[in-house]
């Protein structure tokens, strides 16, 4: 049954306002991994968290902020939609290792270690060559480790994720993206990079941008839920989850930013290509409140069991969060402090 | 003759007051490439450049600013020394290619495109695998030459070097390294990389900083003097330089900022060792303000003619900036003017 399952939706980036809120509340997700940033330093990345604190202010009754996993439950409990933070790069924490933890008492959850472009930390996606992790990486590998701030590669280079899978001494997530097998493309994963992630216990969210899927926005439901059956046949199930990608009511400029940043005199069509440079459309049975009933439904028809489809819809990505939000034990009592207080929210 | 030589310093980061400045002046120096920068992102640099500026007014009969090769002829007409702006690593620039030519209209005449670890733009020569030039790092090449910043690799690693200097379409240079064949370090440069430098018009500029040497802060003037003979031999003299990385009264945290930034928990030693954690004694034929003279006359004994010996202590760093620093032509109005002005300094 839908209406039992924890629903968490692994990364949206839509344009953030009350009705959207109303939608995501009306579509049953309980917790949503939002993009706080893309490109921004340290003291942009504190004015989006004042964003949001204000958008907390004014939407209380539809959303509030998760810290740890107990708070998505909370967030079920009230009828409110739970919004985890993650930044798609580490332009956050810039050369200083002490941002780690900084950001993550704002409440930072995720961070990519490099988005598209060479990092300070790991290479992205569309370089022509992957040094691995660099030397100030592996430092801030482990305090995101000891701080419990989670390591997403989704759009970091293939050697680059499987030494930041084998040097993270915690499981890590590529909350979207989209097997190698279904739809090649250089953000897509290969075989190699989704069974290593699952070996050492991490979560990969399923994409639902048109431009990581076979047949694009043409897309069916159907071939959607047959990859996570092919995924789950190779890696088994509890390791699958949604990170939708979804962008919805943004404008071209926005695009522009996170495929350019501030980083390129000529365009970068990332994904896209100069004939595409838009948006792509969304899919018909994805973009709406139905979206993730109707995965459900169609994990259904491919033949996953009433559980799986539930883990698949959330209960996996609960289930990741909660081994990997919390600061490890020996962490210094201003650290579990913070923890503490988000125990209980107001 | 000493005395008629244009003598330059392709780098220094001593601590900079009007003692030293007089001990330089007495020197004979009549321009230094100064490090402004190690690990400054751009709000910072502007503070340095403040400082400077500072130290301009409060010395200006001793110092005056260098934007073109032009000015270092009138430091030496003045009597004053010149004091030409670099910067050791990238951060000044951020993630944002705009930056560069912001960062050159203030004065910034040469930039490091990676500083011992991976940066945005280039691997470090410390890092364990070398990416090579990355997507931003070809943009910002690119705009270095449009708008005559000068290119340094004298901290990056091997390949990332190589592929700078074919990807430029102007000589770049390493100011501060010795030959691998003379001192086998991770931070000196191979026979490859010294001949492609000469082969593109490059300048290398020899280092006196005791950990780049043979035998330490024991390596003698001769010694020296004979490893710059012996790579004239390879690649022919006017593509040599002094850089002396001279780091004079500087205090132990100085050097801890140089090697850790903000970027480690733990102490890195660079190229010292937790047994030699703190600054090499001076070669005791250099610190002094006969350090240049020094070398001129030890070129002459090891078989360098005056002329050559003129062109190493300064003449090949003065043709090579002569070369460098201007705008490419097609620059737009702005820029120009900015190199207007600086022709006929107050």
């Amino acid at each position: 049954m839908f209406n039992n399952q924890i629903v968490i939706d692994g990364l949206q980036y839509s344009n953030w306002n009350r009705d959207y809120f109303l939608m995501l509340k009306a579509s049953g997700i309980h917790a949503v991994h939002v993009t706080l940033v893309y490109h921004e330093v340290a003291r942009a990345t504190l004015t989006r968290f004042a964003e949001w604190e204000q958008r907390f202010e004014q939407n209380s009754d539809l959303i509030m902020p998760v810290y740890r996993a107990l708070d998505i439950q909370k967030a079920k409990e009230l009828g409110k939609v739970g919004i985890l933070f993650g930044a798609q790069n580490c332009s956050s924490i810039e050369d200083e290792i002490g941002l780690v933890s900084v950001m993550r008492k704002q409440g930072l959850a995720i961070m990519q270690l490099s988005y598209n472009n060479q990092s300070l930390l790991a290479t992205g996606c569309y370089e022509k060559h992957d040094t691995g992790i660099t030397r100030f990486g592996e430092q801030v590998i482990k305090e995101m480790n000891r701080v419990g701030m989670i390591i997403d590669m989704s759009h970091s280079a293939e050697r680059s994720t499987l030494e930041a899978i084998d040097l993270s001494k915690r499981p890590i997530c590529i909350s979207h993206a989209n097997p190698s097998f279904a739809y090649d493309a250089l953000r897509n994963k290969s075989d190699t990079v989704i069974k290593a992630l699952a070996a050492n216990e991490g979560l990969f969210g399923f994409s639902l941008y048109p431009l990581h899927l076979p047949n694009g926005s043409h897309c069916s439901l159907e071939d959607f839920c047959k990859m996570v059956a092919k995924t789950a046949d190779m890696v088994s199930v509890e390791h699958l989850g949604i990170g939708s990608d979804l962008c919805l009511n943004q404008s071209q400029s926005v695009l522009e930013w996170m495929r350019n940043g501030r980083w390129s005199k000529k365009m970068d069509y990332g994904e896209g290509s100069a004939n595409k440079s838009g948006w792509p459309d969304s899919l018909p049975w994805f973009a709406g409140e139905d979206g993730m009933r109707n995965i459900y439904q169609g994990l259904l028809k491919v033949g996953f069991s009433d559980y799986e489809a539930g883990q698949v819809i959330g209960g996996n990505w609960y289930n990741f969060l909660q081994n990997s939000l919390e600061p490890m034990p020996e962490l210094n009592s201003s650290y579990a402090k913070v923890s503490q207080r988000t125990k209980e929210p107001a």
